[in-house]
């Protein structure tokens, strides 16, 4: 077998390696269908059993109740972040935003292209090293929605639980740590992820949205900005990214048949090497203020940052450390 | 050798063999570099390498001259229904669309939304049989830009030659027979495609856009909507469909060296079933009025609308049929 390497660096990380090999081996014929999954029809009865199996999977695993559709949009996290806003930020009204790392001010800057937006909470003083606590809260009880960035993979901030709103929407770019631990979907109006840290291969975005938000939406929004759309059409307005929703399935099915069905413990890429690294999330390479390290993993994180040279430990993008330090015959 | 189908439905279609082949082969690691393509970061050497391998191959498939920019985009040519008229309607000024099928008439239902629409064409009368002569177009010389569909697939309605628009910028979606023939890409302004029929599987919409309408952009747009961003950030503004651009890269690669430069032979999905169909693209099911079709081509058709106890030919969804009719021993 070949020698693997694991990435932790921006953007894709590691898959399943079960995953893979059944991709791979199915990769000319589905079984009992004869054609590549890249080459059937996303209007066929096989494709509809897999991307209903993908929301099925995940409806179990994150535990989404009645009441929340599930949805396979393009465009990254980076198209939510202007999503959200044309969506939800009506000309009369404001957006909170806490804003605790990097991604959180990508969607701050998003935003204000089309409404009002307050910072409820800014801890760039600081230099983005915790959450603020919910008496730093500059809440606005009339607010559209609230958005906070559930981890900062560039700062290394992640909120253990989630602030208080009231009754106010709350909007989370989940796309860092969605699947790494339980969270309760019924606090929140509308969570969003791409699928490349922990779900699948990129060119896929999950999409939770409570469902009775949906008359909230501003009218005259193209038709693919509107979630609306992708509701009424059970992502399938377009051709979505078949591949990716089918390997978003496999990693649903590996995550169920690996019994780890207690969410605290979902995480793609642990365990390949015991001892070193328990989960090796983009987050890993940074310091993590807002939750337990264990010794093993700090180690490793010093060790990164000794031979990055001091260079920002979101930024190591280039696999050569995880050639150095990840080798692994399987 | 699992028995392979053939689909002719919506959506996706036939890949090259060869190009599933390597795909399979390297599922669990790319050669020298030991992760999956799906695992390594967007931001790597070699996800460069693909991603510039994938516009050197179109580049040179489709003779993309100089001052055009390729962009690898999501959404679909759905998306690109919106984003053509946000980047480039002004509101003091209007757009021209020929419409000649569906396609075309989803493309002006968007482009409304922001914005004044002139039908230059409109061939709904006749049932979208044929594409418009030039003398029948109602051009608006200070127009925006004018849009064409090159190929309605639901119709079977394609353009052989591009109408004469004078100054104004052609805009082209290209979805369908991209790849299939050449064509004069000095002639367009913009030229959108989703990967899914000709260049690879669904979620990669591939955009080539002639550089100097760059300044005519609508300023405040959200920056996934706005080609200037990803014209900046060379498709790279954020995680783009990897997987999607590596299969891209694989086809382009089977093309060129199956020796098939004169772009007037390229096409996917032909050549397997000799004497039975030349180019079995998704217009392939309809009537096709406007280019030669081969008596195996017409009977196929005929055939497969028979089965289909006429239902529409575009919408013969469920690879069934191709079950029926193209079932192959590899």
């Amino acid at each position: 077998m070949t020698e693997r390497i694991f990435n932790f660096s921006a953007g894709p990380a590691i898959m399943p390696l079960p995953v893979l090999e059944e991709a791979g081996a199915h990769m000319l014929a589905l079984p009992g269908v004869g054609m590549s999954v890249m080459e059937i029809s996303h209007r066929s009865k096989t494709f509809d059993e897999i991307i209903q199996g993908a929301e099925a999977g995940l409806r179990k695993l994150l535990g989404i109740p009645e009441g929340y559709a599930v949805l396979f949009l393009q465009g990254g996290a980076s198209l939510q972040f202007a999503m959200v806003p044309m969506n939800f930020l009506p000309l009369d009204a404001s957006a909170d935003y806490i804003v605790t790392g990097s991604w959180g001010k990508k969607a701050v800057k998003e935003a204000q292209k089309f409404g009002h937006v307050d910072l409820a909470a800014n801890l760039a003083d600081g230099g983005f090293t915790r959450v603020p606590g919910q008496d730093e809260l500059h809440l606005n009880p009339s607010a559209a929605y609230v958005h906070i960035t559930s981890n900062e993979t560039i700062e290394g901030v992640e909120f253990k639980s989630e602030p208080e709103v009231g009754e106010v929407p709350l909007v989370c770019d989940s796309s860092s740590n969605i699947l790494s631990r339980p969270i309760l979907i019924e606090k929140y109006g509308l969570i969003y992820a791409g699928a490349q840290k922990n779900m699948g291969p990129s060119g896929v975005t999950l999409v939770i949205i409570r469902e009775d938000l949906l008359p909230r939406i501003r009218e005259g929004l193209a038709g693919m900005l509107d979630y609306r759309t992708h509701v009424k059409d059970k992502s399938l307005h377009n051709t979505p990214n078949t591949w990716g929703i089918y390997i978003i399935n496999l990693v649903c099915k590996w995550l169920k048949e690996k019994g780890e069905r207690r969410q605290g413990e979902f995480a793609l890429r642990r365990d390949r090497r015991d001892g070193l690294l328990s989960r090796p999330r983009r987050s890993g390479f940074a310091l993590s203020h807002e939750r337990d390290v264990s010794p093993a993993f700090r180690r490793l994180g010093k060790e990164i940052r000794r031979r990055s040279d001091g260079r920002r430990h979101g930024r190591l993008e280039r696999p050569s450390l995880g050639r150095r330090h990840s080798r692994v015959d399987l």
